[in-house]
């Protein structure tokens, strides 16, 4: 496959890029008038696509891997750009369970009769055109490009550089449901450049034709994202999530909930960052709940109470409080009580997920209503922070901004709403 | 009282402002922690509060209306600047009223229990910090503020130049209010500058202390807004909505929904902009309808039919299908069907609230579907966008925008939301 050149001249990339938001708006008007069915069905299709083209796609990602492999990626980079039969398989039948969800669009989410006998319904619709700019693992092209379609958006997708060919072969597949359901290619596009300069076009909106952009890659592709985007952003920059071991703590369930909030993957969003301690229980739980933290190979940095406990905890610095490892370590320190546990998240956290163990219901309420995070839980692990244990089905990713979507963002969070209004010829006095 | 010096130095007016942000997103913390019941007596207290303050209110608002005077505003303009012992009266009486309202912070919004017995809530938070920029109706101060308040919001209220006086005068009736509850004075914040480039500050996020920004005023400040404001903001430009008389219209029902949808009131967002009649009932539709809006002292510029049909139409130029008028002006059309009426207000229209008039309920269903705008109707007044007849209480504003909030603004839409996930010490496999 001969790729694109690469063009450094912005106002090419510019043109290509207005065209194809024109083309994603028009898409965008096709697809709100489909039914949840014809959605489905071209959901069924793209996933026949994907296995039928299956050689094309691992033949294009054998090349990206060549020159990614040639251009000194690590093995960890290489594998996450790396696909086989059993992994693309993976990959069509998670969008064939996308099928298989239900219909977020035309749900009524409220419905009231006005006395003047108007009957009102506030009704799910698509967003419109949602934008996804990604790194290096390809699976995203098919995630993302079905979960906008279920939820009848139109899918921009931006695949990173070294993904690019691999990435078009799986839109192009995708394309070729859409055609084989009589839904319109454009539903879901793949921008045709590697060229950088398309990614400000995106983030500038293209021209009105872009409704939400959302970053999937690391914390510079976030940050970039955020910092710059003139349209609404569905992202988190940081997970720095807590565990606060309340004073009403059994210490056996603190101790299960900290290992597995820290340690089943340090590497996700909802990774335990920081160990909060409560003053009243130190004397009980602290020594304990480090020693299993050490004795499983996690790093702790802690305060002087912590140091005390165990004498192989490390001194924390300011700096750690704010820190997401994403890494076998931990912060952790004492805190005089509850106010001063929420003030510590609120002060140092990020406002992803944070969740306290506790018998006690009072405090546990306190806690989840005053920790202003997108998720709080009590008495469970922070690594539920996911829209598969959400029960969403599936997730394009984690928001922590407070507009529209908030915590993992579903198929249900890529709607919007209309009002529709049902009169008997009503005019208003 | 003396006004605070105008400061063209920026550098000055950029610290106030980062400082007022800094108490409003502290006070928002505050807030985050009140009850629907303390949030209530507050609202009460600042109603007393504006009827215990009249002399020094209106006196205020006499500065302010002889200054705008001396500089040549006119009636118009004048009247909404004025206050009076009555308007004074209603503006206490719709801030009780907004107090009587239900709690919109705490819904649960829905709850379900995952297989691994984990219970989900999603429930409603406050959004955090509301900016509310307007211009010269001082009574926004009051019914932003109190809206925002609510909703557990921090307001950051940003009044006019020509009602500066009046509205730090309601503004500090209101602190007195909300003092006397025990919730903090910086709750509701005047900007205490008249300086233009506290606005642009305000529009800049306040270093990250503004969560959504509302313009209310004229087309010029929400056209600034939306162009310049790195935060999301609440707001429509146009209103330019259609009223479309379909084949199986009724020419009785028609005619009335027509004239109020149209003359009501003229300079309102959900006043009628443009008639589209069906050309399958023009026959008999069309001349009356016409007529009706003449005889009533609207002009008419309409297509080629329409000035076949009445002498008194005026030719319609390809710029008035997208025109808002605001007046007692109309542009009208004769379409050949359901398909082309959809295309012209996808067209034309500012997305914001579009009806129908048919007997059809098949034809009704494609158009409410079909037209992407905030509200559509079936058989009622375009004039019903509006919070209070929706049943919202109250709105601060009408939103296009498809995030978020969409349609009028009212105390629900004010607010974001968290997920509560309670568990029993589960942890994740």
């Amino acid at each position: 496959m001969r790729l694109p050149e690469a063009s450094n001249q912005n106002g090419e990339v510019a043109a290509l890029m207005r065209e194809l938001g024109r083309r994603a708006r028009a898409a965008a008007r096709r697809l709100g008038a489909t039914t949840g069915a014809q959605r489905d069905e071209a959901l069924r299709a793209i996933a026949a696509a994907l296995r039928a083209r299956s050689d094309a796609i691992l033949a294009a990602n054998r090349q990206d891997l060549d020159e990614a492999r040639a251009a000194g990626q690590n093995a960890a980079y290489l594998d996450r750009l790396a696909l086989d039969e059993s992994r693309l398989a993976a990959i069509a039948e998670a969008v064939a369970g996308i099928a298989a969800l239900p219909d977020p669009v035309g749900r009524v989410l409220a419905s009231w009769t006005q006395p003047n006998g108007l009957f009102f319904e506030r009704v799910a619709t698509p967003l419109g055109v949602v934008a996804v700019i990604f790194e290096s693992r390809p699976n995203v092209t098919a995630d993302a490009g079905a979960l906008c379609l279920k939820s009848g958006n139109v899918a921009i997708l931006r695949a990173g550089s070294d993904s690019f060919r691999t990435s078009t072969e799986i839109a192009a597949a995708m394309q070729d449901g859409l055609a084989a359901s009589g839904l319109p290619r454009d539903a879901i596009q793949l921008v045709p450049s590697r060229d950088r300069a398309a990614v400000g076009e995106i983030l500038a909106g293209l021209g009105g034709n872009v409704d939400v952009v959302v970053p999937r890659g690391g914390k510079s592709l976030v940050a970039r994202v955020q910092s710059d985007a003139r349209v609404p952003v569905f992202a988190h920059l940081d997970g720095n999530c807590h565990v606060y071991v309340h004073a009403a703590a059994d210490l056996a369930m603190a101790g299960e909930i900290l290992l597995n909030a820290k340690l089943r993957r340090t590497g996700v969003c909802g990774a335990a960052e920081t160990l909060l301690v409560d003053e009243a229980c130190a004397a009980t739980h602290l020594k304990p709940l480090l020693a299993a933290l050490l004795d499983a190979g996690c790093a702790v940095r802690g305060d002087a109470a912590c140091q005390a406990a165990d004498s192989r905890v490390a001194p924390a610095s300011e700096e750690d409080w704010g820190t997401e490892y994403l890494d076998r370590i931990i912060a952790a320190k004492v805190v005089p009580g509850l106010d001063a546990a929420i003030d510590h998240v609120e002060r140092y956290g990020s406002h992803h997920t944070d969740a306290i163990v506790t018998g006690d219901e009072a405090a546990a309420q306190r806690f989840l209503a005053e920790v202003d995070s997108a998720i709080v839980l009590h008495n469970a692990s922070t690594q539920f922070a996911d829209g598969g244990e959400f029960g969403f089905g599936a997730e394009i990713g984690i928001a922590t901004g407070r507009m529209h979507a908030r915590g993992p963002v579903g198929v249900e969070q890529l709607c919007s709403f209309k009002y529709r209004v049902h009169g008997r010829g009503q005019t208003r006095p």
